[in-house]
This record gives C-alpha cells, sequence and structure tokens, in this order.
C-alpha cells in the first residue's frame, strides 16, 4: 500500500467516524465514478480543425456548383473531421435504444400504462418494432439496453444488454428522480454500451429510447437548461389529450421549482428531473465522442439527452449530427440551443431513434458523394 | 380503304391546296401526336381509394401510438394507392435524368457553358457525377436521356438513350422554345423511357435534370402557371453572380409578355417559355401515372416539369411525391401549387436527380414498416 492509498483509506476512516460505514462506501463509489467520469471526458478531443480543412478543400473540387450539394457537404467535412480521413465510411452503423421507466407518469402525465416500456423494449429484441423496421432498411443493428426499467430482471429479454441503475426513476414531481451517483451510473452505462460497439467496428451509432412518460422529464431537462419556460417546451408526446396539457405543464413547472436543478451540471439536473435512458442516451453520446465516432440524435428525447451530454462537456458538440423535427415543441427549442438543423421533416414522434436510423441513409449518402464523384480534374475539366 | 381512312385522306387533299405539301404532312403528324397524347392521358386511372382507406387500417393497427411515424404512414398509404396492394415495394428504382440546352443562355442568365450539359450527362453515364454517387448508396439505375442536347450526335454517349427532339431550345427571349409539336414530342420522350423501366421491373421512378440555364425557363413556367410573379421564382440558379439576377426576371418576365402562354395549356407553356428536357420530366411522370408507378420529383426544374405535368393532366398529380426543399425560390412556389411537401431540408441546389434519389431511401423506409412492424394484434397487446 502506497502513501496515496494509505491516505485515501486513513480519510475513509475519518469521514466513517462521522458517517457510519454506509454512507462511507456510497461516497466512495461516488467519488470514484465521478473521477472515473471527470477522466473519461478529459479523453474527448476536439475534431480535427485541420481534417476539416482538406475536407472542404476536397468537397469544392467535386464535379457540381461549389456549394450545390448544401448540407450533404457539411455533412461529409464533419464526417472527416470526427473520423479524420478524407474517406469517411458508415459501413457498420448501429442505433443504440436506452429503456427505462418513469415515477412521474404516477402524476398522469402520459396516456400509455408504464408496462409499455418492457414489452416495447422486448419487443425491440425481437425485431418487430418501429426502429428495427427502419434499421433493416439501412442495414443498422438494433442495440436495446435496459438502464433503468421497472420490471422484474427474469422479464427482459434474456439478450438484452442490462445496465440497470434503478427499477425506474422516482417520481420527480415528489422527489428526486434519482441520486447524483445513480445520474452518473446512468451515463456510464451509455458511455460503456457505446464503447463496446465502437470496439465491434460500428462507425456510426444513434441514439434511441424506450420509456412511456419520458416527454416529461425531456421537457424538464430542456426548459431548466435552454431557460425556455415549461409551456414551451411541453407537448402531448404520444396523444396525451390535450386538456390533459395544462396539467402536464403543471408537474414540470413545479417539479423544477422544488428541486432547483442547476442548469451548468448536467448530473445534477438529470438526477433531479431526468430519467435514467435520457442518461443512458447522453453516454452514448459521450462514449461516441471518446471513441471518435459519430452520433445521430433522433426526437425530442435524444434531444434533451444531447443538451444533458453538451452541458456535461461541450466538445461532445461537434461530435453529434441531428437529425429529424419531432412534433414536440420542445424539440425544436433544444435543437436551437444545440445549433441543431433538422433536416427530415417528417412529423414523426414515435421515438425509439426512428429518426436517427432514417438520417443514417444522408449520412451514407454524404460519404458517397465523396467517394464516387470526380473531381473536375480527374473528370477532366478545363477549370477556368 | 375503308370511309374513315378515304374521309381523311380528301381532308388532307383539301389542306394541301391551301397550305401545300409540306405544311399538311407536319399538321397531319401533328393531329397524330396530339391524338396519341389524348388516347395515353386517358389511361391514368386515380389511385385506388378502397386499398388508400385498407391501408389507412392497416398502418393504424402497427405497435405505435397513433399517426406517430407521421409522413412514413402518409406515404405508406399513398404506394399503398398506387400500386394497389397493401404490401407496396420499391425494390427495384430508376432514376430517370432528361438532359436538354437552353437557347436562352445567350441572354446571360447562366454562369455555366452550355458545352456543360453534353460533358455531365457524359459523366453521367460514366457513373460519376453526383446523382450517381448518390443513386450508389440507395440502389438505384440512373438513366440518361438527351431530349435535346445541341451537340453533334456522335459526341454522345454511346448508350445514352437518345430521344433528341432538337438540337436545343430556341432563345425564347426572342422567340418560342420550340413548336407545339415538339412540346409535345419532348412529353413522349419522358413517357417512352418511363413505361420501358417499368417494363423492366422498376417500381419506384424519380426525375432528374441536366441542362444549363434551365432554372430561367423553370422560373417561366412556375410564374405563368401559378400566377407568383418573375420575381418571386427566379433565384440565382447554379452560382449566377447576385447582380445579375435582375436581369434575368427582366428575360423571365419579357418572355412571358411576348408570348403570352396559355396557363390552362401546358404544351403551349412548354413551347413558349418551356425546355426539352422539362418536357421529358413531364412526361416520366405521365408515364409513371399511366404504368401506376410513384414518381419522385426533385428539385425546382423536376417541380416546374410536374407543374406542366398536372397542368396537362391533374390525375397525374396523385402519383407524384416530393422529395426536398430547393433553394431555389421558385421550388417553394411550384410546391405549394402542387400541394408538395418538401421532406428533405437539406439545402441542396445541383438538380441533376440528387433530391429525388435521396428520398428514395425514405420511401423505401416507409415500405420496411408496413412490411417489418408487427400490428397490435400480432404482437399480443391487449388493446384496450
Amino acid at each position: 500500500m502506497n502513501q496515496y492509498e494509505l491516505g485515501k483509506v486513513h480519510s475513509v476512516f475519518a469521514l466513517q467516524t462521522r458517517y457510519g460505514p454506509f454512507v462511507i462506501l456510497r461516497r466512495l463509489c461516488a467519488m470514484n465514478a465521478i473521477e472515473k467520469m471527470k477522466e473519461q471526458l478529459h479523453r474527448i478531443k476536439p475534431i480535427s480543425a485541420a481534417m476539416t480543412q482538406e475536407a472542404e478543400n476536397r468537397v469544392n473540387s467535386l464535379i457540381k456548383p461549389k456549394g450545390s450539394l448544401g448540407d450533404l457537404e457539411k455533412l461529409y467535412i464533419q464526417l472527416a473531421g470526427i473520423q479524420n480521413t478524407l474517406y469517411p465510411s458508415v459501413e457498420k452503423k448501429a442505433v443504440i435504444v436506452c429503456a427505462g421507466d418513469h415515477g412521474v407518469i404516477a402524476e398522469g402525465v402520459a396516456t400509455s400504462k408504464k408496462d409499455i416500456t418492457l414489452i416495447q423494449a422486448n419487443n425491440m429484441m425481437r425485431g418487430v418494432t418501429g426502429v428495427c423496421a427502419l434499421s433493416r432498411q439501412v442495414g443498422a443493428e438494433v442495440v436495446v439496453v435496459d438502464v433503468g426499467i421497472d420490471a422484474p430482471d427474469e422479464k427482459r429479454h434474456p439478450e438484452m444488454i442490462n445496465k440497470n441503475v434503478m427499477k425506474g426513476s422516482n417520481n420527480f414531481y415528489r422527489e428526486k428522480a434519482m441520486s447524483y451517483e445513480q445520474a452518473i451510473q446512468s451515463v456510464q452505462a451509455g458511455i460503456d454500451v457505446a464503447l463496446q460497439k465502437v470496439s465491434e467496428g460500428v462507425q456510426l451509432l444513434g441514439t434511441g429510447e424506450m420509456g412511456i412518460g419520458n416527454t416529461t422529464p425531456s421537457a424538464a431537462i430542456v426548459s431548466v437548461i435552454t431557460g425556455a419556460t415549461p409551456e414551451a417546451v411541453t407537448g402531448v408526446g404520444a396523444n396525451l389529450p390535450l386538456e390533459k396539457l395544462a396539467h402536464k405543464v403543471t408537474v414540470v413547472k413545479e417539479s423544477i421549482a422544488k428541486h432547483a436543478p442547476n442548469p451548468a451540471d448536467g448530473f445534477d439536473v438529470l438526477s433531479k428531473v431526468g430519467g435514467l435512458e435520457i442518461g443512458g442516451m447522453a453516454g452514448v453520446m459521450i462514449g461516441g465522442a471518446m471513441a471518435g465516432v459519430p452520433v445521430v440524435v433522433d426526437g425530442f428525447i435524444s434531444t434533451a439527452a444531447a443538451v444533458i451530454a453538451c452541458t456535461i462537456e461541450p466538445k461532445v458538440r461537434d461530435y453529434l449530427i441531428a437529425s429529424h423535427g419531432s412534433m414536440e415543441p420542445g424539440a425544436r427549442i433544444g435543437a436551437e440551443h444545440l445549433n441543431f438543423k433538422q433536416y427530415l421533416q417528417l412529423d414523426m414522434r414515435l421515438g425509439e431513434g426512428t429518426g436517427a436510423v432514417l438520417m443514417f441513409n444522408i449520412i451514407d449518402a454524404a460519404c458517397h458523394m465523396n467517394r464516387h464523384m470526380l473531381t473536375f480534374e480527374e473528370a477532366g475539366f478545363i477549370v477556368d
């Protein structure tokens, strides 16, 4: 045992005299989790400015009027910067769907029953939901992660990734959604799965979610961090009757007032008015950034997770690619906060990662543009 | 020779005494072309209302909140109605790129030289332009048709489809772009190629174009038929310097004033201020409608062609699927006229059919949604 370790043990004993062994152990774990998280965040590098410039030069040399492929060109440049190559590739794609339950549904903010979270997560493992169908079209793997489903372990599909932090968040209208430590753990879950997928060769990640009631924490998160009013960010989610919307707004507003989350601390926001799968998705984004892999953000819930991820570490932003404009009003506000452009306007509000996997096609197309168009020089044009 | 044929010959003789043999022959051909066109337009059926209803019922039974896949659901319903099946399929896809030159570039309305039309059409045959690169991504065939390139036949790629009606349109600032007969022929060219592709098994068509200067006739067409002012519909096209925009507007405005095209007659508009490849694309849309195959409309030029096609035969509209929002201001106005939604917002203005082939992915995804999602009943949900 070296000096440093000895010092640690001493301070643990000192703490123990004040708080008793159980509390101490939890604090130590939390300290370790925070330290580990800090070390991971430290590993995120800015994307390559030099490669970004080279890619811009290259795209301007392709046989088309300058800039005429618009956002495909910008996406290509971003991908080149992220992957640090003039020939980025997104052949191997995966959408990571994080699932979790929400205690706040006790307040009547959702129409579906809580059980649907588990049922649909299991259905995703069977390949029969919306995100599965759309992933087939683009050739993406669907990875389902239990970050906080409120169900007995044996009811979970045996091949689902188990990163369950707690059996559903607490009702944040009454108490904090989860502890600070659990917020960190939920983010860590997403990081771990993202890194695992990258180690298997995945070059493009997407985020998706399953969690009955999760538009309520998403609205709260976006409101706290962007400063927009609860009224502006709260919508009907999955077909909540309009007459219940005012109540949902009240729940968001009063929960924020009660807990006063610190908008500069993503973990604090997550623990007070967030959700476990939202933490998981923020982790997927952080993990992608750590590994130098672009992450496509789906709709409202994913955007709320992106707001959390970029609050935790702003460098994550450059690794993110937005996808579609969700019908939820908070999605636009979160997107503006992150300077996201919503490329697809398809009036979708299913979630699951459906918008992200549709966007995979467009990103793939940006790579094809680069690989298969000739330059003016290659085509033998005489450039004036 | 029967009575009818005898009567025809007599009337030809009667005409001949007034106009001389050459004029008569041309009029006869035109009469035949008009008759043939009328017969073809007559073959376009409304899409199946019964199947549309069945498809709507089916999509509402899939495991997702009702309506939550938004436009994917609407696209599926439209495809089901067009293909008259609950399981539409778009496995085999082709984008038909019509190429033609424009006499009006003599007025300084384009920056690129006319030669680029042939060069890029030939490059498309080599598979190295923007539309080729994006078609690879989605697995679509690129079909290039010379409807009116102004170049010697021997300079055209030998495998390009030759439907050349004339060697570039006339400068419509001075005279009609083409004769009424030639306008019909250009549309016929597109119909013929579309039907040929459908006979080869193509289930989804897209339109694209190559024609230096073609944003000018497109602006004129959209202005005449929608009633929008030339100022509102005329943009900088492929990087025209802003200081030349006013002149382009003047060319559009004065050409319309000079020829006074009949906004109710698509062929008249096409012949006076149109372009050959625009007629060809309108023909592709009409051909798709005749054959019961959906046609995806690309950007501004394709939208102008759609405006022509739907003026010629409004039933064509239900077979069309819009794609992206072009940067040209006239694209939005043409789209509104046709009640098109622009699903992709990618700031693209290359043309060639690039937006249409990107949209193929989304349409494909709509088919996958239908084929690979379970219904509530199949998934064993207890529906309340």
